[in-house]
């Protein structure tokens, strides 16, 4: 790589989207095509790295469940000196940079050091891989709000947050939430929701999508027998009757009760 | 426009992002490249109309608080209507088509007259408006969660959810509530929640994008004083704290406390 040495340093948060490569937006493909280098994370489709110049220097950065070869800190730092010694610096991030992206711990990191920031906001796999699916966050009738929370918090825990959703009439999201299912459908059936539908989808907008759709009693089945893992993001409210696969559950569900 | 009689009807449900046209996602830009009819909203920024071929007709279905002109029924009609006389039509909603778009509703009248869809989410204003203000809708040690919930029901009403929400410890975005703010402000300080931060941010993202930084109990005066308006969306929890606006916030306020 060539350098200049007279390149200012910058850094711009770009959000990814949530897996198809032409789901990130027109911005976010501008502020890659001015890059010297590219920092990306685990869950972002490798496709988009091609709209950086060839010669920018491209830094796999992901963190992945039981992975932690790259801190936080390491990341922050790795972007800073990347900054100062090339240029223009994306940080390419699954989804968008402030849905459990931590975004905003590196552009406070980045201001510290005085280097300009900019953010590109991606597609929250939240909203956009249950609407690919045909399921709306919200409808007419039937949900008047959504709920996006973690099901693993900084502490390795399901969220508190996620007891009173539970609760709620909003439609629920989890993200990060796959390995706990169990105990998260527990929590629901808590609060006399065994019936109520949920959706789990792996790898949305991508090659390795996959779906089960069922309800809070049997969706745990449902993930296992079809060999969903993460990651996945967890629907829960009556928007997920929508789904097409949604009237082969209720079908069955009707005979069930009926006897 | 020169007519292909052999078009086949197609409708592609495209959401334009939350008003900057470069926000808009490269898929969505490839589907209005083959439209042979754009239906687009109000809160779509025209700059993207530009992506649609010349020849492509261009129809205005916005509607607006207070102006009915345009019905969900004439819409779909006219939708379905294009599909069959032209071909590809592009249905292009502000934000995503799912978050209060009644996505639902166009693509279950689409497939009733056996016309393909598809769909392309957009970025929310819920998550991308807040984010370019320095407003992370989630942040370590401040928010697991975020709720997002209309402030205008389809009966005219503030979500019944938005009771429930400001109890929650969830970021609560508002969207469509900018006329109900005191009602809103009133409901958090009937929770005990007179000094939680909110940002009311107006058209986000666009020329015109205003802002305003305080507390549920200050919140009403600043927007009044800053002559914000719709289209708004609002802010609610102590991520809004780390909005640069608010260390000014927070410096009367201890001044005011230490009295």
């Amino acid at each position: 790589m060539i350098q200049d040495k007279l390149k200012e340093p910058s850094i711009t948060l770009v959000g990814a989207g949530p897996g198809d490569a032409e789901l990130i937006t027109l911005k976010g493909i501008k502020a890659l095509q001015t890059a010297d280098v590219v920092l990306y994370d685990a869950l972002v489709n490798d496709e988009i790295l091609d709209f950086a110049p060839a010669t920018a220097t491209k830094v796999y950065v992901g963190k992945r469940s039981g992975d932690h070869s790259f801190s936080q800190d390491n990341i922050n730092k790795l972007m800073v000196d990347y900054a100062f010694n090339y240029g223009h610096v994306v940080r390419l991030k699954g989804g968008d940079p402030f849905v459990f992206g931590r975004g905003h711990e590196e552009l406070d990191f980045a201001a510290a050091h005085n280097i300009p920031t900019q953010v590109v906001p991606g597609i929250s796999s939240s909203i956009g891989v249950p609407g690919l699916q045909g399921i709306p966050v919200t409808h007419r009738g039937l949900s008047e709000s959504f709920w996006v929370v973690t099901g693993t918090t900084s502490d390795g825990k399901i969220s508190a947050d996620l007891h009173d959703a539970a609760k709620s009439n909003a439609t629920v999201v989890v993200l990060m939430g796959i390995h706990k299912l169990k105990e998260i459908a527990a929590i629901y059936q808590q609060n006399g929701k065994g019936d109520l539908p949920v959706a789990v989808i792996q790898s949305g907008t991508t090659v390795n999508e996959k779906v089960a759709v069922g309800t809070v009693d049997t969706i745990v089945g449902l993930t296992q027998e079809q060999g969903i893992s993460s990651p996945a993001l967890i629907v829960f409210g009556e928007v997920v009757s929508l789904h097409p696969k949604f009237e082969l559950v209720k079908e069955v569900y009707d005979v069930v009760t009926r006897k």
